[in-house]
């Protein structure tokens, strides 16, 4: 069996109000938090769907869950993944609940918080190059030698309808609380969970973005080639965000829907990180971070005076540390109405050591500068 | 007025259900969470209420709201009140809510996040010696001069009463999930959560625990003398349970319904902090943490074949990282009913630096030894 569709293929058809029916009781429903902080940084209501709080650590369990449990109720016995190293975990979790095999492939730089998370599941684990392409071809293998099928990180209609299902969510409740999102941003590595907000948000008017570090920009750079496109992985401190190249798949779906791409450097993740953990209380890692990184960016984009590149959390990078001036914390004109942007916090699997340096370099300036 | 009725007095009126009632939708309502590796660890269900998710960071916003709208009702112009820090942040949040001028009494060592955080709320800030004593005497002189009313931190019926309502939504959240909790453990500092708590959990069959750090157990060694006995705070990470003597309302309702109290060391509480943050992924502050430290250790009382005194975090402290063996691991005999114990996660304030250095100390090996 392939893992993908050829490019320009049909998308198989995906189901995101099913998958969020099949998982309801069978995943965290997890909060979704908001802080008076980053609503004034931001200029507008942020809502945050705290997935890293979801079992597993990540919202790549949604996928891994649904993808397996229906593979399982198909009768196969075991299950192969590759990933950077949360749906490696999603998947070996979801395969220890249905009693089946797995094994799963992650680049040898690994965090090594996510390879430990794998094998206490119970999974095999396999270490495999730095690339997607490095670990698919070790997966493939494993597959033809076991005969248990792939499953693929993004290019998995079951997958990306999971991980949809997290948006989902988000916006349904965002709606319940009188709320509804305006725009809703999600950090993109294959592609998977961004396709899924996109599909999650049809026929409401919500604007959806994708997120890239910086140096990992192959949604962006596929969008501009009309095809998917791959890129040497850079360095970031995101590394869930860190794949070659997106999914053949969630292309399919963001080539038509995706509002735009925004780009995020290190600095700007590692200030999220820390307004998350210092602000909100919570662990995110710094792929989900990058989510509210590039938020701050797109609702700046919606303030009357914009501040032009120095917006967001620029301002708050380690580079710099000046404090908003009066005009800059202003909420948006009166009158206005005030928006509401979404942000899934994807997972929250950071290795100890980076939350020590990211947590170090923060000065209480930082941290009240937006009080 | 005094702050204090005098010791062995019948305590003020104190309504938890009333404070409930006027607390909904003016405060957070924080999520319950749980994470199976904690309840692996604990042998035991392991509830927390993620009160480190409250405004303010603490739920200590609380009573303070409670305390400082009934204030605000009556007419009163302004407020003072004194606290290690995270009641005086409450407290300046809450006057600025009702506009109503703030005066905040803190320890000269205070933590400089919660200084900072009570001027953003904009009340003048007073730093004054390390104990209670020196605090009150400033606050007594500035409410004498400004004619505000001192707002406790503990000695207070409405204080007591808000900080109850947290315990009183974790016990009626666990009952509506089929889960009740058989024991509810609280932080001391000096003493008005877990009197709170006492007072939420009236007419139900529930075990109520106060935990204190070793060196600063003035409710311990006031309840084996009958009496509020005041000790000189000892060096311990969790600066919010410093105060030297518990509160002489408090400990009129915790002579008589308080189960016991569990004293806990800095490595207990470090690794609680870890276990948080790393498994649970919220930051929690260590006097938060503290209520997880204790909590493990009364679930560990609970098991058949108990570890004495080297239980509960103890073995994952930074002087051992030994893993459980399976027999620790166990969860409680066959047949028998799975206990639930509910833990008050009380505040989430914590220096960036102090994240750093508990963390920099974290192990793999630590993290995914109880997995």
């Amino acid at each position: 069996m392939t893992h993908t569709d050829p490019p320009g293929a049909v998308p198989a058809p995906i189901d995101v109000p099913e998958a969020a029916r099949w998982l309801a009781g069978r995943v965290v429903r997890t909060p979704v938090l908001s802080a008076p902080v980053i609503d004034r940084l931001a200029g507008a209501r942020v809502l945050l769907k705290a997935e890293n709080l979801q079992a597993g650590g990540s919202y790549k369990m949604r996928g891994g869950l649904f993808a397996v449990g229906r593979l399982a109720a198909a009768g196969r016995s075991g299950v192969v993944a590759q990933s950077t190293g949360n749906h490696a975990v999603a998947v070996a979790l979801a395969a220890r609940a249905f009693a089946l095999a797995a094994t799963v492939v992650l680049p040898v730089d690994a965090a090594a918080t996510k390879v430990a998370r794998a094998r206490a599941a119970g999974a095999r684990v396999v270490l495999a190059g730095t690339t997607v392409e490095e670990r698919l071809a070790v997966a493939r293998r494993v597959s033809d030698e076991t005969g248990h099928p792939i499953v693929d990180a993004y290019d998995h209609p079951d997958v990306v309808a999971g991980q949809g299902s997290a948006s989902l969510e988000l916006i349904e409740e965002a709606e319940r609380a009188g709320t509804p999102l305006d725009a809703l941003v999600l950090p993109v590595g294959g592609g998977g969970g961004a396709a899924g907000a996109c599909l999650a948000a049809t026929g409401r008017p919500i604007e959806v973005y994708g997120v890239e570090p910086r140096g990992c920009d192959s949604l962006a750079r596929s969008l501009a080639a009309g095809r998917p496109v791959a890129v040497p992985p850079a360095p970031t401190i995101a590394d869930g965000l860190r794949p070659s190249c997106v999914g053949d798949l969630p292309f399919a779906v963001l080539r038509d829907r995706l509002r735009a791409v925004v780009r995020v450097d290190d600095d700007e993740i590692a200030a999220a990180f820390r307004l998350l953990l210092l602000e909100l209380k919570v662990l995110a890692e710094p792929s989900g971070a990058a989510g509210l990184a590039g938020a701050l960016r797109v609702a700046a984009d919606w303030r009357p005076h914009s501040l032009g590149t120095d917006h967001g959390l620029r301002s708050l990078g380690s580079g710099g540390t000046r404090r908003l001036t009066a005009a800059e914390r202003l909420p948006a004109a009166a009158g206005a109405r005030q928006r509401t942007i979404g942000v899934v916090l994807t997972g929250g699997n950071v290795e100890p050591e980076l939350v020590a340096r990211l947590t170090a370099t923060a000065r209480i300036e930082e941290e009240v500068a937006v009080a």
